[in-house]
């Protein structure tokens, strides 16, 4: 998505360690029409899938998740960190998701109520890196019975093994931007690019 | 918006505690049509506001400040809980914010670098009941030297303090569903109901 490379490149800084900041205009401060073209193109991608449900995981991939599921005209879910007192009893999926960036390992969970056997469901992120937030999403939609159609993120970084992990186990993921590295004087550069 | 308040008589439960849990079309799964309808009313009650900035928090008032930030054409800026590791050293804007239903204090920060005093802010959140998260991002603004333009909560407990002691600052709070009280059976009133 070229629009979304262009940003990358103008507002987008690579920190040490592999850190894209891109907290201008995408996981910090968010351009919703840049959100929009986003969804937008997600729509497009996923478009006769027969989407019943779009999953996300707070907080950072709401704002796209919830304009992806407003075309899809279906239910947005966002699984939640460190599950709350404010869950009524009721039962949960659950699954273990390491944070690079962050440190430490958080549980998400998604009410049962919320996911089931009848759901094709699409997930939607804006990062994906190692790819275990990715992974724990699936592992929720696969303990509820439900078929996966797909994983979309905003930012993939190629350089890290998550997305290809996920591909390999024959799952379709689709990333708006995959950065392949980040050069010594920490220029960006995406698939395809010299 | 009766329509908002058709949705919170037919799916929202009352549990113990004064918990109203809206889990099924608010903050776990999000019906995105009606977000998508609430955000027309905020931004139709802050029209010609001539708001710069929306401010939420991660994680579920995420989904309608987008929408919001969308219909305005502003930017949205989510203050993050447990300001992480990927903020590459600049400076925020923090609050400490006491959480009711889930226990314990948060840290709630901005960076420095998406507040300013030029901006006039509009703060959006689902729910408002102490109002401690509210009045944590309303510190983030006057820290910023900036304007805020007023609060708009989805839901109010209007049987808690919060919204009030905002208003007695002199603070716009917009509620769109505002709870008088919860009934000896469950059932949940809105003001101007018997």
């Amino acid at each position: 998505m070229e629009l979304l490379k262009q940003r990358i490149r103008r507002q987008g800084r690579a920190l040490p360690g592999g850190v894209i900041q891109v907290d201008a205009f995408l996981n910090h401060q968010i351009d919703p029409m840049l959100a929009d073209a986003i969804a937008d193109e997600f729509a497009g991608r996923f478009q006769g899938e027969h989407i019943s449900k779009v999953l996300t995981v707070e907080a950072s991939g709401i704002a796209f998740a919830v304009l992806v599921a407003l075309r899809l005209q279906v239910p947005l879910v966002f699984a939640k960190k460190r599950p709350g007192s404010n869950q009524g009893g009721a039962e949960q999926y659950t699954a273990a998701v390491r944070s690079y960036t962050k440190g430490g390992v958080n549980t998400i969970g998604v009410s049962r109520e919320y996911l089931s056997a009848a759901d094709r469901v699409l997930v939607i992120d804006d990062f994906m890196a190692m790819g275990e937030a990715a992974e724990g999403l699936c592992s929720l939609i696969h303990q509820a019975g439900a078929a996966l159609a797909g994983v979309g993120v905003v930012i993939e970084k190629g350089f890290q093994p998550g997305g290809d992990r996920l591909r390999a186990q024959g799952i379709r993921v689709e990333a708006l931007a995959r950065i392949r590295s980040i050069g010594p004087d920490g220029d960006i550069l995406f698939d395809g690019e010299q």
